[in-house]
């Protein structure tokens, strides 16, 4: 159920995702459904954005792994966030987004307060990695913050343009970034 | 009529943007709207999507006619999208990205072909200053597409997290890169 209800609501939005949609695709048995999420749609909503972010919470750790720098890391997250599209043929985009752009986030607080813990999330794993990279604290969080705004960026041109150049284009700005990263115990830069 | 459409689509989205609400915020008569727009909400969202393309267009004159160099330029892009969000209260995202995010640009070709054009007019007249300011044609266009993209993802963002961090973030990356670019006729870096 959260699966396919994650499935649609990357490729539909929030707002054209009918719980009877959902349903069909899942193929579970409809009592069922109202047993596990009494609160309806936004309930399954909101299990599927979280659902959502620990998929890219996953990865993110996956990339780190193997990452031996930031710039890595950034270079694989987005490479990986590239190939996603492509292989959708550019129907799908983020599990989250749509909460927010619906403005489903506003309306219903529990859906709000989902839609920022699950972004915070993907940014404080980020920040995590980049600081067991060598990358000072400050630095990491504006570097984990610019990357995922850059990806959700890209997620939405690059389907509106039908091209991964978004990709390789915040690609280039984010890795830009993260070389000029301040290690640890370094000073800022100014700016 | 159209800016109507165009203040409830980046308030709500695409599906959730009801023809009557058009009606009551524009107050127009009933019959006009008719009259002006036989294809109905389809034919408004495209008409409110290009008048949020022209819009950035003339913000993007009027922020290059001030720049004297292609990272003022990024700056007070960024700083302008910044403030926009901060003035809405986190309410108000863009004009196009909900025709992409709620599957609508992939439903309606008419709509796909207005998502496209659209972002593509914003990177075009951005990659156009950024030649005038000294970039490289290719370096240009990469940065052009990675600052829509960049503005794209922290109007997601931002708006989850009620922060504005996220285009401080973005704007630090999207400066590195364009103070990275070659400038016209020298070789390019890797990559």
């Amino acid at each position: 159920m959260v699966e396919a209800a994650k499935q649609l609501i990357r490729q539909r939005g929030y707002e054209a995702t009918a719980f009877s949609d959902v349903l069909k695709l899942s193929e579970a048995p409809r009592g069922s459904v109202y047993f596990h999420f009494p609160g309806g749609k936004t309930q399954l909503a909101k299990a599927a954005a979280e659902a959502h972010a620990h998929d890219q919470v996953v990865i993110i750790d996956q990339a780190a792994a193997q990452a031996s720098s930031a710039v890595d890391l950034v270079e694989s997250y987005l490479d990986l966030a590239r190939e996603g599209m492509v292989a959708s043929d550019y129907a799908r985009g983020c599990g989250i987004a749509p909460l927010v752009i619906d403005g489903a986030a506003r309306e219903s607080a529990d859906l709000g307060e989902t839609s920022r813990r699950s972004f915070a999330q993907m940014i404080d794993r980020l920040a995590f990695h980049f600081v067991v990279l060598d990358i000072d604290q400050t630095a990491a969080r504006v570097l984990a913050d610019a990357v995922i705004a850059g990806v959700e960026g890209a997620l939405v041109t690059a389907r509106a343009l039908h091209s991964p150049t978004p990709f390789d284009a915040i690609r280039a700005a984010l890795v830009s970034l993260a070389a000029s990263g301040s290690p640890k115990g370094s000073r800022h830069k100014n700016g």
